[in-house]
């Protein structure tokens, strides 16, 4: 009986975690290269090895699909971020820019999904871009002023980090600065920021002697 | 007869141009203060004393009418800010500052409305936030470098205008700062990113220089 059927694929043999992750990866890379309403559930199907039906078996609809996606995305990328930035000071703020760097670089087309969702699909306020830079504007807080902070120094740090997103977003568009030249600029920025409200204000001088002493 | 019918309500005095301002109004304060999906015509259509039938013979359904309204809305505040910063040099760029704070301060809704919705409705694409920065950093650019400007100036200005969205959006909801705070603030992170930038580029060193001579 099994012989005149046709060729079982491969992924038959993927656990539901291998799958999951398959189905994710491949509506991140659709996210990232076609305009929503372009793209078909049968199309993710076909990229991720795996039958519609067993794709609605697990996510619903594309809504759900590509939500679970974005949100599942994010996690890895402010993951990475903080992950390599938690030692702190100036050695922990480029391990994060770096660790930012290398997600925009190596997995460009979800970076591309990420920022171009501004709104979850099928949603109109819950956005994994916004959660994404508030959480690593949060843990460069967390290293930067350990009480919180003032509100001075919560407005250069959140505006440090839609700076970074933007900057990242036009250089993928003309990538004529190396790599190690975006890193050095964001690092350098970031100081350059602290440093114009460190005269304001004392947290803030505070935070940069902070980041300088480590 | 004329005596027994309701009476009419001033607006039906007003001017066709003068209908369509008071409906894009109302629009765009309803879309500073509700989500989108909570907004009906009806309630545009009574906060613009204007019948419903009217409004759809003006701008067809809600979401012609959301995007007509954010539409006018962006292209309103572009030229408040460009011009009000075009006479160049230090001055202009705090004049063209001072005129996107009162912006954000006067007409708060407005702008509440343009920074929440990335996408106008109905759209997937079409961004009238996207289209305001990319107008504010060409505009600074024409000041700073007439002939364009090294990749790396277009990377710090367009970084600079998204730093100056995301600090308003915020200072928005914690309105601790003074305005003149704000503004000298966003005046002198512009220099801080001009001077990071100027010892790696000639072109960013001689828009620096630009700025400060005249």
């Amino acid at each position: 009986m099994t012989r005149n059927v046709p060729a079982r694929r491969p992924q038959v043999r993927q656990t539901p975690d291998e799958r999951r992750k398959a189905a994710l990866e491949a509506t991140l890379q659709l996210l990232g290269s076609l305009p929503y309403d372009e793209i078909l559930v049968e199309d993710i199907a076909i990229a991720a090895g795996m039958s519609r039906p067993l794709l609605y078996h697990y996510f619903g609809g594309k809504d759900h699909l590509a939500a679970e996606a974005l949100r599942w995305c994010g996690e890895a990328m402010v993951e990475a971020v903080l992950g390599a930035g938690e030692i702190g000071g100036p050695e922990g703020i480029r391990d994060g820019i770096r660790a930012y760097l290398d997600f925009v670089t190596e997995k460009t087309n979800w970076y591309t999904a990420l920022v171009r969702h501004t709104y979850l699909p099928g949603t109109r306020t819950e956005s994994v871009r916004k959660s994404i830079r508030v959480r690593i504007a949060e843990g460069i807080l967390g290293l930067l002023a350990p009480s919180g902070g003032s509100t001075l120094l919560r407005l250069l740090v959140s505006g440090w980090v839609s700076q970074v997103e933007t900057i990242c977003r036009e250089w993928l568009i003309d990538p004529a600065l190396e790599k190690a030249a975006v890193e050095s600029l964001l690092v350098d920025l970031l100081v350059a920021n602290l440093h114009t409200g460190a005269s304001r204000d004392h947290e803030t001088a505070a935070a940069l002697h902070r980041y300088s002493a480590e």
